[in-house]
């Protein structure tokens, strides 16, 4: 399975999922998925969170808090996860706020190991 | 209640919860709570949120998301809730990675509004 396939099985398999994104942490666009209705450009948006992520990482070295997991964003009208596949890559999935984030999660989880495996 | 009060009542009443601090988006706190083992300075890692919460504001707004509500960081040794208080402060929790966080998230959902009376 490649990675864009994995991206799109993500928004598909979620009620209320909007649009995901492989990025690297500085801003470059692996690739991504977004539904045809999607509200907003999911890259624009990660370029900022690359930016969101180095600092969450800093913050998370100072803690001594090991490796930084997962962050959640709860919005007024958009509810995005973000996952670290590497080193390089994160995951970024947007949904609506009243998706089933506890689905979204687990496919999170499950689906970062496979594009691990992809891009190394 | 003054709001050295609450941030010592969401640690206390949390199982797992570790440190609280109340802070502006400049990085000036204006008070913390910290479980006497807290195994880390939270103000330190406060600062450190604060430019983290301006990026992430900016990509809410970028998404046109309406106000971020509520960031949280799951990481290897410590988890940190962030409720955003005002234009003005914002409210982190850290955690245990096994503490209860529905909790966690319900305490600051319903101490937020507490606080928000206290500073204006």
């Amino acid at each position: 399975m490649d990675f864009q396939a994995v991206l799109k099985e993500v928004v598909e398999n979620t009620d209320g999922g909007l649009a995901t994104l492989l990025m690297d942490f500085e801003g470059i666009e692996l690739g991504s998925y977004s539904k045809p209705d999607a509200p907003f450009d999911i890259t624009t948006i990660g370029i900022e969170f690359s930016v969101v992520l180095k600092s969450i990482q800093r913050a998370a070295q100072m803690l001594d808090a090991g490796e930084t997991a997962e962050v959640a964003i709860q919005a007024e009208k958009v509810t995005t996860l973000i996952r670290i596949v590497s080193d390089t890559y994160f995951l970024a999935f947007s949904m609506t706020p009243d998706a089933n984030i506890g689905k979204a999660r687990y496919l999170l989880r499950t689906r970062v190991p496979v594009l691990r495996k992809e891009l190394t």
